[in-house]
């Protein structure tokens, strides 16, 4: 079995390339697959680093990739790809772009992933605007991917009806279904409700798209009405927090019942932040995945999991042409 | 104990007057305060399902104003309060304007609501767009008062930053503290993110609004981290439904453990739409209520309950000026 190949981003997180080198080990441990793992970062913290863990890497797994540029707020994102060459997020996409791995992860600023994404490995045909898009559970076994959630906060109609068309095709590959159902969130089921960008995304995904099923409330994202979500980043990114935060909610309101806590613990284990790891950047030609920026160590290791078992099954499914 | 005087809309709701008026009848038979209740509808109806119902009502109580006319997807909001002055709606402001109500409820459409509350009671000074605020439950005992949940979905700064002076004043009626805090919802806790409107809202809050603690992200909506969240109508109708719909998600999730569903039943009972009922116009001259279209008989005794509450509330702190 040929390994699965990631770069992985060390220097993007905001707690310290320490904890996203201890959330690589226990990935590592855990993978049921072999990896080439490309660390990118500044070499010597990173070998201070496996110093201290008492770790000697093995070289054959972890091949560490010297990232000597930082990239700061003053870099301008659709510059930095030139001009940041060997800072660690541009050098993870520039590793895809030559082939070198099939899938990068970074904890980094999300415009400089987007930008070098879409400068060094290209938009998929058609996209104008690549999206974020998380997986969350539903009522029902299956998941729902609700997109942008945070790459896109004004969007026009073509962008919506876009991510309705790369969330599909998206969900298709990593959920094995042919036609994945899509829905716009809206604030009613009426025609006439919405914002004028939603009413004619509507009217594009209802001419474009196999499987629309036309407006979803809030209320339904979660219900598992669609199996894709599509809205703008600001309302995706709100609504994604909001409920990333439920299982924290839920553990304060019962804290006095230690053994409902075990129930919900397994009941919403998939809403709990920690399980949640990453979510993948669409619409453009390769495999990016971004993790919060705050993750922990189990996070991270989360983070990879995901990546690893989503650039596995899509080599496995379309070896020539990883697009996504 | 003068009674609370409220307007009553039998017409607005997606499920009839039937289910109107039995709400009437249980918040009548619950209420703690007298009360007289103008029933805005057709007369004959009305009659019809008070005899259905075997009930003569007590005209001290209930005082029926027939109104012919009716509102359709075909009128103009912003004229149907002088097009359509005697339908059910329109009428239940009118009543208030002639000081014969001390608050409205309907369950009717919100555009009608909104134009009617505006164009016949006037804005409050300095609001060009009302909004309707939603109080929803947090990890600490305090509610948080959402803003705007779907009355305006493109907002402007200086609209938001309104919502947010608005929503103070109503908070601090509502919970009984002089300095409610506010925050903004976003993306992101630091200064660059969001939309312009989002940023420039924000400078203006900050330079304007004494209480006013920054950015929210949707994962602290229900931390109770601010007292009152100001975003525009689309996020906060998506986010309200979001909220509305986890009582049930979590009856489902834990359909196999009755005990638990008990505990959970009572611990997060606010998040129940059955509890809930109505939500508030903010920035008119007046108290009006807007409740869901689909509301049961249960919910719409609940959303009498809280107009009649608030109304009672605000009598007794300022009797000169209802002013909400």
């Amino acid at each position: 079995m040929q390994p699965v190949r990631v770069a992985f981003d060390v220097e993007g997180g905001d707690r310290g390339a320490d904890i996203l080198i201890q959330g690589l080990m226990e990935a590592i441990a855990r993978s049921q697959v072999p990896l080439t793992v490309h660390v990118c970062g500044d070499e010597n913290v990173i070998a201070e680093i496996f110093e201290k863990l008492g770790v000697f890497p093995d070289t054959r797994v972890i091949v560490i990739e010297h990232c000597p540029h930082k990239l700061s707020q003053r870099d301008i994102p659709s510059r930095a790809w030139q001009t940041r060459a060997n800072s660690s997020i541009v050098r993870c996409i520039a590793l895809q772009q030559e082939g070198k791995v099939d899938v990068s992860l970074s904890a980094g600023d999300t415009r400089f992933l987007m930008a070098s994404s879409i400068f060094i490995l290209g938009r998929a045909e058609g996209v104008a605007r690549p999206a974020l898009a998380a997986f969350l559970p539903t009522a029902h076994k299956r998941p729902v991917l609700l997109l942008d959630v945070g790459a896109n906060l004004n969007c026009r109609a073509e962008h919506l009806a876009v991510f309705g068309k790369i969330g599909q095709e998206y969900a298709g590959v990593y959920l094995g279904l042919p036609n994945p159902t899509v829905g716009l969130l809206n604030i009613g089921q009426e025609a006439s409700k919405g914002t004028r960008a939603i009413r004619e995304a509507g009217q594009m995904l209802a001419e474009s798209c196999v499987g629309y099923i036309g407006y979803i409330e809030g209320g339904d994202v979660l219900s598992g009405k669609a199996d894709v979500v599509v809205c703008d980043g600001f309302a995706g990114n709100i609504l994604l927090k909001a409920f990333e935060s439920l299982y924290g909610l839920a553990m304060s309101l019962m804290k006095e019942n230690r053994d409902i806590i075990t129930v919900i613990q397994d009941k919403i284990a998939v809403l709990n932040p920690e399980n949640y790891g990453a979510v993948p950047l669409i619409g453009i030609n390769g495999l990016v995945f971004k993790a919060h920026g705050a993750s922990s160590a189990a996070v991270i290791a989360n983070a990879l999991q995901m990546a690893i078992q989503t650039a596995g099954r899509i080599i496995q499914t379309s070896p020539q042409t990883v697009q996504y």
